[in-house]
């Protein structure tokens, strides 16, 4: 249903180098995580569905919008098996499309009840400046190599956990429903969307590229600073430390060589065991929130689904 | 009052390649003829300075916005006689602050009265996706050789016009205006923002760089469609009309001769006076709105002084 909805979304015609990137990066067939979990959320409450359908629509318009900039800046030819809008169209039309996108998620927020918009637009403008700065955190890590476990968990908050914090708070607030509720949702999002980027982190090495439907082994090949690259230095002794650190360096090595000899190093130091640990804390805390929901009477059967179809996602 | 407010709006110091950029851009002396538009709307209208005082900051946050991405898609590197933000930063921190500015005005514009707000984010969303639309219109028509007067009126109409336009109306919105005395001053920011831009495009030819702080002839220099060529090649008979094509092709000839060549051309073709009578026909369109709102017995004043001083401006 929310899939209709995102195709009965109408754009102009003219500019076509506007609006066709639009279309192109919405329509593509993302998850649709977070309007799910706004869309749920605002069910459990009471919501009308069209009261809630257009800010489902608007997380996901904006959570496109930071794919499509990322895009720019990470200079990725590639997206959910497609050229990027960078790639297809040039980075000026990235850039004044993806701006667009933002306007457009407002648009579609502005659909909300009036009763409620100013508490949803407040909760949506602190969520999409949290997300930027988690982009610039993340492009700051870039040229740093020493980044803390903290500061990385601190990042992904921002880019990635807030957004899905936020989606399921709007849900509870075009429901109606109370501040402490509304709250619980927030904490809920927040643990899922944790466990949800550690869990892109750990897929990332330890995916099925046919089941991803992308190649795995990026990180590695860019050195990004993910959750595996950040654990296992902290866990290794100083030579460890040294092999890995040459082995990301080694511009010329094979992708497929440099996965090998990254991930011995990883296993011998107990990372995926690590990351698979802490993801699980993260969805345990995620349902410690949704036990403090029903025990307020609400039925989160749906939420907690979710949950499971996480704690068990290969892609 | 308006320059203060600007100042003391408050950013977080991390992550600070997002932040800076924000302030360097938004506090370097602009004109704030929009704010000043919406302000003055407002307070006719009998708004309380502190409910007009946001959307002010929204319009002129908006519009820096805009200059920001604008100058990386013109790879600028001046702004105001400062570095621009990317010929600073480089791109990445302008395309991220830039997406920062525009939640940044949509903050502000979130703490218009609760009773507004519905109407207020609704012409304010029009306004920022149609000044996208004219930003698209431009960069389609760098690479047109056969723009028309009327596409050339429509692109700056949604680049500029709009914005004048939707500043004067969320004034009048803000104030509880009626749907009427609205739309009047809709087309009242309308007519002034047309007749701006014509300027602008005169100036950038027949201007002082002294009095307008900065260098003239870009217009001419990358042979940019403004009103003053298109009006000049609808002049010319095909011959001059050549020879104008042929100058602004002539890559190699230093600025200060294709101007002379070219202006030669357009005082030849009396592109001069055409251009300042068309600046007059929207002047005098502006103050018959304004006439319209003084029969309903509002006082206009602080308006036709804005006329006035646009009438006569310089730089």
């Amino acid at each position: 249903m929310f899939e209709e909805y995102l195709s009965s979304i109408e754009f102009p015609q003219q500019p076509s180098k506007l609006y066709e990137p639009i279309s192109y990066s919405l329509l593509d067939g993302g998850k649709r995580v977070r309007p799910a979990l706004l869309l749920i959320a605002a069910d459990i409450f009471g919501a009308r569905p069209e009261d809630a359908m257009p800010c489902a629509g608007a997380v996901e318009m904006f959570h496109n919008f930071t794919l499509l900039h990322d895009d720019i800046m990470d200079n990725a030819a590639v997206r959910r098996g497609k050229s990027s809008v960078h790639a297809k169209w040039g980075s000026n039309v990235a850039i004044l499309s993806g701006d667009a996108m933002v306007i457009c998620s407002y648009k579609l927020l502005q659909q909300a009840p009036a009763g409620v918009l100013p508490a949803v637009m407040a909760e949506f403008n602190k969520m999409a400046l949290e997300v930027c700065e988690g982009q610039q955190f993340d492009l700051d890590f870039e040229s740093r190599e020493d980044v803390s476990l903290d500061e990385y968990m601190n990042m992904i908050r921002l880019k990635t956990a807030v957004l899905f914090a936020g989606s399921a708070k709007i849900g509870g607030l075009v429901a109606g429903a109370s501040p402490e509720e509304c709250e619980l949702l927030y904490a809920f999002g927040l643990e899922l969307g944790m466990a949800f980027q550690l869990q892109d982190d750990y897929l990332d090495t330890y995916g099925t590229a046919d089941v991803l439907g992308k190649n795995i082994g990026g990180d590695i090949g860019e050195g990004k600073k993910t959750f595996l690259t950040i654990t296992a230095l902290n866990e290794a002794g100083a030579a460890t430390r040294r092999a890995m650190l040459a082995t990301f360096n080694e511009k010329k090595l094979p992708l497929g060589h440099k996965m090998g000899r990254i991930k011995t190093i990883y296993n011998s130091l107990d990372v995926p065991e690590i990351t698979r640990r802490e993801v699980k804390k993260y969805l345990d805390s995620a349902t410690a929130a949704l036990g403090k929901l029903e025990a307020g009477g609400r039925d989160v059967t749906l939420l907690r689904e979710m949950v499971d179809a996480l704690a068990n996602r290969n892609k």
